[in-house]
């Protein structure tokens, strides 16, 4: 039994971002204390998810990678000696913002960059406003604890991404995600959305063998009678697309489950999924779409 | 509201192929009688699941296409005025045999051949003793009654499978299937692997905008103490992977559900995920593996 255990920190996150750092921190250390060894905060944790608006303003939140909340996570992580994924709005260059994610070792060095391939752009998803699409690629990084595939949020949809990180090695694929009801869909849509959501990461895990670990916050952000609903439901599943842990909808939580990587070989062996892709004819997916002759 | 149905035939799948196509017969008749306009049956319907042993002689079994089962089916169809995906064991060339499905459309003509492309080959699921791998690609065709994308079984694992026929405008993605439990496994595995197998289609459904249809055999083939338990759980899901028919494990059904066309448009809209994919990012989609530098 491979002992090390994943936490995934489900939480609100309000106005204030030093608040929001602080609190990541705190969330952060418990989970150490509780036995993790790899730790993951939702998508652009240290703020409101101001996609909501389109607002130039709130480019003043961006920080360049290395900058004060990857040099503040990269000692918590060398004190604590343990792995972190820390989601961050980068200001990489005027008018050039990724939303990124860094991949902190249990020693503390800065291992890379996750830029968010996949960008939406949806009511109160406006992301295409402020996100310039990732230009890095997909990507694993071998920590001290397994070797670990980050994508962010959007990417959830996209089979693709999970493919080509599981191609390069990744055990794990991590999804930091901000994702919420609409307050008047809720009734109708709420549940046929948050299941949608779960069930193809769960389908990912099954298809390319691996763990996937899903983190959102929760709570509600924006006007009284509209903004978002995050739905929470961070969870952590195994190659065979089980739920091993899982959050509530309405509380912060800290999500956490042992990773067994034996668990990726048996599953491998008898669902050898990697084995039978068809390489010679997968070519005509770089189209967008393709037309009737 | 599309007022045209489709109906998947779980049967079971005796001894005698005479008798099996004979039966087929009778369930496509009845399904036109409840209103189908597009009737599916399971892979390799004619005969039982053969693929349990190795064995030449079974390679008498397969027939060219067009061939008997083809023009009967088709004559069957036009009497009918229905759509029919008809699996055929086929024989190409001395030598050459496929898992392949015929298309036929409701005026009797035959549209073309689907012929395997993941090939499996597992503990009594012999495959690639048999058949081999598909040469004609992922397919699409313009039947009467909706544009249809039409793969078999093992092919269900896979998400450029299904991308790549969505990208070629397929309304459905067709899965006729023959997957069973070992009875040694069911108590411990039964339920995982009929999960993950529903879960992933449903997840094509989602992540493309289409609907599925996946029909199965059911009922025990082989020894008693071993063989295999065909599943059955034959279903139709819409294009957000709600299930809207499904069929028992344990009976010969017609699971039967109309198709909105306009579902396909209205949840494209809402979740444009064709529109956001990174086809600049997918090249390594045809790498087996990325082994590290």
């Amino acid at each position: 039994m491979f002992s090390e255990q994943i936490a995934l920190l489900q939480m609100r996150c309000g106005e204030n971002p030093e608040e929001n750092a602080a609190h990541a921190e705190d969330m952060i250390t418990a989970a150490r204390e509780q036995g993790a060894s790899l730790i993951v905060l939702p998508e652009l944790f240290r703020t409101r998810y101001f996609c909501q608006w389109e607002d130039a303003r709130y480019f003043d939140w961006a920080e360049p990678i290395p900058g004060p909340t990857t040099e503040r996570m990269q000692s918590l992580a060398r004190k604590l000696s343990v792995v972190l994924v820390v989601p961050v709005f980068e200001r990489r260059a005027a008018g050039i913002f990724h939303n990124s994610a860094v991949i902190i070792d249990a020693d503390g060095s800065l291992l890379g960059i996750y830029r968010k391939m996949h960008i939406p752009h949806d009511p109160l998803y406006y992301e295409k406003y402020y996100f310039t699409p990732g230009d890095l690629g997909f990507r694993v990084w071998t920590t001290r604890w397994a070797k670990i595939g980050v994508l962010i949020c959007w990417d959830q949809w996209f089979p693709e991404a999970a493919r080509l990180t599981a191609l390069r090695g990744a055990e794990i694929l991590i999804y930091p995600t901000a994702i919420g009801w609409h307050p008047q869909e809720k009734a109708e849509w709420g549940r046929v959305q948050h299941e949608a959501w779960e069930m193809v990461q769960r389908a990912h895990a099954i298809t390319n063998g691996v763990y996937v670990a899903a983190v959102n916050r929760v709570g509600h952000e924006g006007p009284e009678e509209g903004g978002l609903e995050f739905w929470g439901g961070s969870f952590i599943c195994d190659p065979y697309g089980r739920i091993v842990a899982k959050a509530s909808h309405e509380r912060e939580e800290i999500v956490m489950a042992p990773v067994d990587r034996g668990l990726i070989e048996t599953m491998r062996r008898h669902w050898p999924f990697l084995r039978d892709r068809r390489i010679d004819a997968y070519h005509e997916l770089r189209c967008r779409f393709i037309d009737d002759p």
